[in-house]
């Protein structure tokens, strides 16, 4: 039998029991002192996890909405950005400024690849006259299984007064991520991702530089208004009603993600990532990133000549119940991506990848059964090791 | 012992056993044909409780982000708009027209009241340009407990061609809403008000006709996007990732509702009303709505000569774990609010009134304990009666 689905999407993930009997709790009152105590608990948290002592706002929104949030706020209409873009996700955030009238120039680097902070550095040494009012980047790629090396671009900028806004919606909490340290202006994530909760939140940390740009930005805002969140905030509230039963689940996942400790939380993800290439690799197939910059969070994998992804993908879900994810636009049918962020059992990853084997089979592609299975055990069998191991 | 709390605040809501449960189920794919499934049953079944055939969007949001999408989509910058307010949320509405850049001219009716439907007939009948481009209205004033009507409205508009954009958060499937039959081009809703599930989900129904605006509205959109969300819509997906856990109590409160039928649903929150008005006057409580506008969702209470009502609430809270909301802005510490939607029992009204009574005589108000009580108890006893009776 088939039984419960085995979900390796690259969010929403596995939701722990533990989160799931926290959101199950009945709702209060979120103008009274327990919803208060809550959420002081769940932003001093969540701060832990940017590594930052500023500001933190939670919206009820999709990633996306925490994205618009950033904007909103902190670019001008008719500001320059540059947008650097190494995937869907990188164009979105580039597409959302323009929606809202900044004047957007773009790095675009081939899928699968990094941007080279030198690029970002460069362009911005070209801009003398400090034009450009913010640096759009995307720190985990979801659509190719990429990141980007933020702490390097970050010092490729130097003293460059744009603000550096971060997508890190699928990055945080999988890939190391240190606002304060790295001197990031606005860091999105949410609530699906490395935090095992359903998705409905997002979070939008932001600097003392970004809030001054905000407070002089003709942009008109009220449901993402920086303002009205800190003004409530202050008072132990959220502006409008709050989802409460994921805030229940955010603060489980969080007292889980602490106790188990932020570096090992890395760390496990770093395995996976290496637990998964590995197994792919031992059968001959291509992951799309290369090992330096290859995603913590989401594995894509180039489809071997004459398999159409999207045929395994229907074959492993009819046959298994696995869910992995495609390609978007360009990779449509090329690619699969398996999703190994939140929390993630190794010995699932070792059944998707046994069923990965029979599927490719299956499709007429020559494994050698248990050999992807093999290699990823012997990495679990060994323990860590080394880390930047590819 | 004080166990369980008696949550009776105007939303949220409690939530139903079958829908806890619901929302626990695991995550799925939002890309999968299970979504898809499911999306399209959800769409039908709150159609029909707008009793509309026309489009619906979910968004991932507090109520409050509805209304900005229908603002940000069907208002257009430098649009004179005639903005109807009763109280707190009118007023919010008025504002965020206001922040993207509409005209906004108020009609300002005294907390406590509805607005006369002749007098918004005459503010159109003036315009004789048809200057003003849309009517903004709420359904249900959470913050005094008052509803307008909707249909005499609508009637009194005659043929102005002004778009008629509803804020039915609190409103919607607790009293009356007939979209399609009284011609409302937008009307907004809420997850956590009668529809029985946890915040995080808003509603927005539309009429062709605001579509045809929105055609020709500059005002930049990308979250709340009518486009982006048809387009996914037609999909079966949603444009950006949906509150799964949401969705699943959605479906389940919408199987109950529909089950119950909608009819019988309306005269339930009927009942309520009039149960607590009942109640509270026994003991020479003034509500604050007369009884033809009293909101069947929420009924405000004067608090009489001496009785500070935020203290009440305390002493409620301290001693029965009993919730209940206080009055905003003008009318803080002089009115408590009794929620009465969603799956509300009687018997949980009764308790709750009876610990009403205690508080009350504990505060030196003479009541003869159990007064309050046996008026609503014997509008139970004699059923449902007249439903007219205030």
């Amino acid at each position: 039998m088939k039984g419960n689905q085995y979900m390796l999407l690259p969010g929403p993930t596995y939701i722990p029991e533990r989160v799931q009997r926290a959101m199950s709790r009945p709702m209060i009152n979120h103008r009274g002192a327990a919803f208060r105590d809550m959420q002081e608990e769940i932003l001093a948290g969540i701060k832990q996890v940017y590594r930052t002592e500023q500001n933190l706002l939670i919206y009820p929104s999709s990633g996306t909405g925490g994205l618009e949030a950033a904007v909103a706020n902190f670019v001008a209409p008719g500001d320059k950005v540059l947008a650097v873009s190494i995937g869907v996700f990188g164009d979105r955030l580039a597409e959302i400024a323009e929606t809202f009238g900044a004047q957007v120039q773009s790095i675009k680097v081939p899928w699968g690849q990094a941007v080279d902070p030198e690029e970002v550095g460069a362009r911005l040494a070209e801009d003398r006259n400090h034009d450009i009012k913010a640096v759009l980047i995307t720190h985990n790629e979801t659509s190719t299984g990429v990141f980007n090396d933020l702490k390097g671009v970050r010092r490729a900028m130097g003293n460059h007064p744009a603000l550096t806004i971060v997508d890190s919606v699928s990055g945080l909490a999988a890939a190391d991520l240190r606002m304060d340290e790295w001197g990031l202006d606005a860091v999105v994530s949410g609530s699906q991702k490395a935090f095992s909760i359903p998705p409905g939140l997002s979070f939008l940390a932001f600097s003392e530089r970004a809030l001054a740009k905000h407070r002089t930005n003709p942009q008109p805002n009220f449901y993402w208004s920086v303002d009205f969140g800190m003004e409530y905030q202050a008072k132990g509230q959220t502006p409008f009603t709050p989802p409460i039963s994921l805030y229940f689940g955010l603060q489980e996942a969080l007292r889980m993600m602490l106790n188990e400790g932020l570096e090992n939380v890395l760390a496990r993800h770093d395995g996976y990532r290496r637990l998964v290439r590995n197994a792919v690799q031992a059968i001959g197939l291509n992951p799309l990133a290369d090992a330096v910059s290859a995603s913590p969070a989401v594995t894509s994998v180039w489809m071997p000549e004459g398999i159409a992804a999207n045929e395994l993908r229907q074959y492993l879900l009819n046959n298994f119940n696995v869910v992995v994810a495609g390609g978007q636009q360009s990779l449509d049918n090329k690619i699969i991506r398996i999703g190994h962020l939140g929390s993630v059992r190794e010995l699932d990853l070792l059944a998707v990848i046994a069923a990965l084997e029979i599927g490719l089979r299956q499709m007429g592609y020559p494994v050698e059964l248990g050999r992807a299975v093999a290699a990823a055990q012997e990495q679990i069998f060994q323990g860590t090791g080394d880390r930047r191991q590819g």
